[in-house]
């Protein structure tokens, strides 16, 4: 029977294809004593062996499919299907205790994580702990007869359906053939919901219960526009949606025609439209949208995505790539923002209660400048090849910002002193996301080149709500009449002080809050690059003179979120007409 | 040799005795075989019976000294030493393995917690995980003939050092000796420092190594006037910290001479001086410190020293106690703020990554109502008995704001259908803690009787930098300009819209924020009782019109906390002369 769940329009786009469902089947048992003990051993070494053959047929399959990088996780899973010190344990509490394989494989199981769990201070444990969690749940499935999900087998075009998506699942998923992805939990800037994005997928997320309500195979539409996700779709609504799809299709080569067109308002106001990138790898997708900037190169990942501290050098090339890639159009490289929900696995930092109020970002680097230091040379070289402004995270206070600039200036008067040459235009800017910095903007915008807003720390610092707890998700509101005031703050700051004010949060690419924040004249509009277009398409729509009181009603005639949306909608009724 | 450690100085006051070192000594060992199992196991027995022998004595010494509540704790502890299935398996281990029993002890220990630790969601297990510890550092201890502090024993004048202060360990302290604290780590808002204001004993916190540089039996001296703490001090100094001590001492009976004055400007201008309470207990310090209202009742400990949710009735005799107390003079009642850092033991709540940005305070009531609701009743029907105020906490928005008082109208109908009476003068207002609520305070203004501003959240969430994260401690800057913007947004809001501004937090009773605040016009500073006169003494000093400037220069000339500090300093300077 047909069934519609609504949730979260999280990335463009429709598809319709079979449900596959990353989901672990129940593998609840019951513990009972058995009486034929060589029988019982016997089906426990089979669940072991059908194990073994399933996982390697897994590696070889993934080390094809995906790589040997991401295949190495089951070549530490066979090792314990291997390690008699841990089968072995099993078949003797079988034997001593004649209990049955499932409660022997659990209870052996939980005393090694146990043990691996509590070495907290070793990372490498805590990844056994993990492997063993793993290798029991499939052995356990054939105990029980269960089937376990096994993404990296998928031959033909899905839906995934998840109850989340966690970096580590999307390894494994072979993107040839998913056509979407439809998660029970997560808003717009959830993990799952990023990925669909870079990758043009279109994903619905927060539907509450889509796990529970689909079944393998089961037809599933995907509305990426709406936040629809639909089950079992009738033969009339499956073409709907075909024709919803090609409308679509339709409006995204009219965006395409955009692509090298500049950004300008109805008015004929020139903006800049700047992509985000993560690595060098991006700049292809940067390119293919017409993007006229970047507008933030988050070097995080270069520290994430390698085994020990990536060397000057190895920076040095990366930075290069990315600001040669853009052909002397302007490329902001923020430095690291590790810390938070950010770890790398071969820094040891200290656990935190509240991470996101911890050392990270900036303020991890000016505690380690060392690191700091390689980061901002391996800048200054790369500064030479174009356009480049170097911009700090997490900025608070004035003195964290001096401190910062007074430790680049020493690596640039140093590399000058040694004859190697930096970027004539180099520019020094910081993210407005803490709250105290948007409060003070008039201050800081004395001691900077830019701005970039970070809306999405600035609302969840603002709100005082972690945007990944699904339990105060409600207080991320973008338009709530706060977070404009801040943004609004911080603009007439910039343009009062002469410079220029960008945004790289999720808000930049949002359809509902870009009329406001053009309405305030921001500069740069900063969002993935396939926003791009659709954003650049919008403004030529808008025309500054007409939309001019949109700020100052959103910030101080509005009380709520929910009127401020009203306003755009109601304008953009206006415009569309 | 005299050593002199700066630290912060948390609460006022100076004492000189001998230290006293609530420190765990070093219980590090070697795993050893041994080849005289028999009397290895003899040693280990021996020290079993030692420890039973001493944890008998201190839960004596605990019920005479503390209660029998808080002895209850070393029932637990005597359990474990008489429990076979844990003395019994390191006995095994010994003779299994053939090794030491410290080795052995360690072992088992381990493997206790981390069992009872893995049921995470069973706060049982968790404090037997507890248990199993402090009982294993004790047998550890005889195995390695070293001493454990034992809190409960003190029997003479003591200057108490720890690393840091935990409610449990002030528990077990016998106050009678104890004459200041001295700690390692912490700031003003820590829980040692609130401790020791509200017991009104000198304290000196954050000094990074006095437990390592004090020894027990050094005479220390703690000066939680300018935050030192001194070691071995000679004669003169010690002399001189009488002397110091001494005109602390006249200064504060002269403060006592203020107790029934009202609390003036020297140009005659009235303001309201009010206490911040936990208990009903509290009441006998708010009055002898001549308070003129309750300014916060943080009702959460209400719920926290009980073992399952407060009754409405249990409820209802807590308000009425302090209402009453007051004889007519206005209450501020806040209705709970759990979650976040405060936990109860009977509610299971989820886990979060950053809970001072989860589901606390309003947040939780809002999503449990009946528990709120409950909480409003006992409320409404105390408020007949005097003047009171409700205040609802980290109200981020104007739909939280709504939603709690519908609520609150919808209980106020019904009791009062009822026939249930219910004041007449019972104020409506909110914390001013999120900083969302700041910037738009005048929407908010609109829809209250009064705010209240809450600085220590305000500041960890505008600041973005968790108050008890010592690595982030130097962003906790109640002077920050951006900061005393918002405040300053707050109470010209109130103003402009005829309601009253009061402040709640810390900052409240800080001599250098209180002249800031009253050149703001602030109405209400609510503090420690043990503040109250200092801060009476200290507005009687200052001319509302010679320090008016004051608040534009802090808020708007000024550019980091330092400089504010510098103003406020500069004024005392000449209106000491």
């Amino acid at each position: 029977m047909t069934k519609t769940l609504k949730g979260i329009a999280a990335s463009d786009g429709i598809a319709v294809a079979p449900a596959y469902l990353l989901v672990e089947p129940d593998l609840s048992f019951s513990k009972t004593n058995v009486s034929d003990v060589e029988s019982e051993v016997a089906r426990y070494k089979d669940a072991i062996s059908v194990s073994t053959a399933e996982v390697e047929k897994i590696r070889d399959d993934a080390k094809q499919s995906l790589g040997e990088e991401e295949a190495q996780v089951f070549e530490a899973h066979l090792m314990i299907l291997n390690d008699p010190e841990f089968t072995g344990a099993i078949e003797n509490e079988i034997k001593e205790q004649k209990i049955n394989s499932e409660a022997a494989l659990d209870e052996t199981a939980q005393k090694f994580i146990s043990i691996f769990e509590g070495m907290t201070d070793n990372a490498y444990m805590q990844q056994r702990a993990a492997d063993v969690r793993d290798v029991s749940k499939r052995i356990m499935a054939h105990l029980l007869g269960k089937e376990l999900p096994n993404p990296a087998a998928i031959d033909h075009e899905v839906v995934v359906v998840a109850h989340d998506l966690t970096p580590s699942d999307t390894a494994q998923l072979n993107k040839q053939f998913v056509k979407g992805f439809v998660t029970d939990i997560g808003g717009r800037t959830a993990h799952s919901a990023i990925m669909a994005r870079s990758l043009e997928l279109p994903a619905v997320v927060g539907t509450d219960s889509i796990t529970k309500d689909v079944q393998n195979g089961d037809t599933l539409v995907v509305d990426g526009l709406s936040g629809d996700a639909v089950i079992d779709p009738s033969k009339e609504q499956i073409s709907d949606y075909q024709q919803k799809s090609d409308i679509f299709l339709k409006q995204k080569a009219e965006w395409q025609k955009l692509k090298y067109e500049p950004s300008v308002t109805a008015d004929g106001k020139k903006f800049t439209i700047a992509a985000n990138i993560g690595t060098p790898n991006d700049m292809a997708g940067v390119n293919e949208n017409g993007a006229e900037a970047v507008g933030l190169y988050r070097t995080e990942f270069l520290y994430m995505d390698s085994k020990d501290f990536p060397t000057e050098d190895a920076q040095y090339d990366a930075y290069k790539k990315v600001i040669e890639g853009m052909h002397g159009k302007q490329v902001i490289i923020r430095t690291m923002d590790i810390g938070g929900d950010k770890h790398l696995d071969y820094w040891d930092l200290p656990d935190e209660m509240n991470p996101f109020l911890g050392v990270r970002a900036i303020r991890l680097s000016l505690q380690n400048e060392e690191i700091f230091r390689t980061q901002l040379r391996a800048l200054l070289r790369a500064s030479a090849y174009g356009s480049l402004g170097i911009m700090f995270p997490m900025i608070g206070t004035l003195n964290e910002l001096r401190k910062a600039k007074s430790i680049l200036n020493e690596e640039k008067d140093q590399l000058t002193s040694q004859g190697v040459s930096v970027g004539s235009d180099l520019q020094v800017g910081m993210m407005i996301e803490v709250p105290a910095a948007a409060v003070l903007a008039d201050q800081f915008a004395k001691e900077v080149d830019f701005f970039s807003i970070g809306t999405n720390d600035l609302i969840q610092y603002s709100m005082a709500a972690d945007r990944g707890n699904d339990n105060v998700s409600y207080l991320y509101q973008p338009a709530n009449p706060a977070v404009l005031r801040l943004i609004k703050n911080t603009i007439d700051a910039a343009h009062d002080n002469g410079i220029w004010c960008g945004m790289c949060g999720e808000a930049a690419g949002d359809s509902t809050m870009f009329p406001i924040l053009l309405a305030m004249g921001l500069d740069e509009y900063s969002m993935s690059a396939t926003s791009i277009l659709r954003i650049r398409s919008l403004m030529k729509k808008l025309d500054t003179n007409e939309i001019k009181e949109l700020a100052n009603q959103a910030c101080f005639e509005s009380k709520t979120a929910e009127e401020n949306e009203k306003l755009v909608s109601d304008l953009m009724a206006k415009v569309d007409k």
